[in-house]
């Protein structure tokens, strides 16, 4: 089973929590158990999981990547988001989750975030459920 | 099928070679061909393949994420384990691994690491079979 | 079903569009829905999903890398290739492509690359075909 969500961004760089959104989903598809892989088709973006419990993890994480990989420099594409298409590759666009009688697993620290590094955008998600 | 183990880790910054563990849960599960998705539940540890023929290259990688990413640094989140959620990012906690005829195909010089950034702690993985 | 690719790389770093032959046998395979998992079992290579359109991104993706790991540097593994080893565990070497209706889904900008840091080599990619 596919699933596509619509994500909307509000800030040129955001993490947004998609968590509870991504469990209801996958729990409501029915699937016992199984995998889920999550796909990310677009190229400013990223996908990752990571503490949700406490809202300044996400910011040093934010902010790290924005130290880390400038905005401003001398770069060869000219639109002017290469930083973004460079914190895309760091993080990855898909990673996959494990399904056990009916539940998704996860630590009890972790959310989902969806990333966006040039926004503000309306994304897509891709959740591909495979049981087994 | 689920397999989940448990790791001992014993500093706070260290990739451990889990590579026998892992292709021996997979290979003793009956599998004979499919994919077997490795699952870290943990914010502050991570998963990666590399090379485990020389363990010089285990310090370089360690090392080179101890410079790139500050244990003190002037984070927002207050519990001193900025650094190991941010480094959990960049390599990230999960992959997958494929079976044919029974055996886990890996390179010559891949191994199979735990990275764990705030231990030392006891920790799991989860590995789950898919058959296909 | 496991297919495998073999590519060469002419440089020591180079980014090598290989979207189109990844497609091509994904969807020759036959595979109607499910998911393709790609694996490089190689240490100082990786994969990666990003804009193909403007070759010039992958040229900053590319310059970010050797800027961000430095080829010279005080390392422990006496090979000369640690700051490859390093880079390929930022990337990652598996990812995971969702099949819908006998296609592959990418978004309108994406390409798939497989990177090599230590190159010129032969080198190999697995992909395995889950169908579901």
């Amino acid at each position: 089973m596919l699933i596509e969500l619509k994500i909307s961004t509000k800030l040129r760089e955001d993490l947004i929590d998609i968590t509870d959104l991504v469990l209801e989903k996958i729990e409501q598809s029915g699937i016992k158990n199984g995998i889920a892989v999550i796909f990310v088709p677009h190229t400013t973006a990223a996908i990752l999981i990571n503490e949700n419990s406490d809202p300044m993890v996400k910011k040093d994480i934010l902010e790290y990547y924005k130290r880390n990989v400038p905005l401003d420099y001398d770069y060869y594409h000219v639109e002017g988001n290469s930083d973004a298409h460079i914190k895309s590759t760091l993080i990855g666009n898909s990673l996959t989750l494990i399904v056990e009688n009916s539940k998704v697993i996860l630590g009890s620290w972790q959310g989902i975030f969806f990333c966006e590094f040039d926004g503000p955008r309306i994304r897509k998600v891709y959740i591909k459920i495979i049981p087994g």
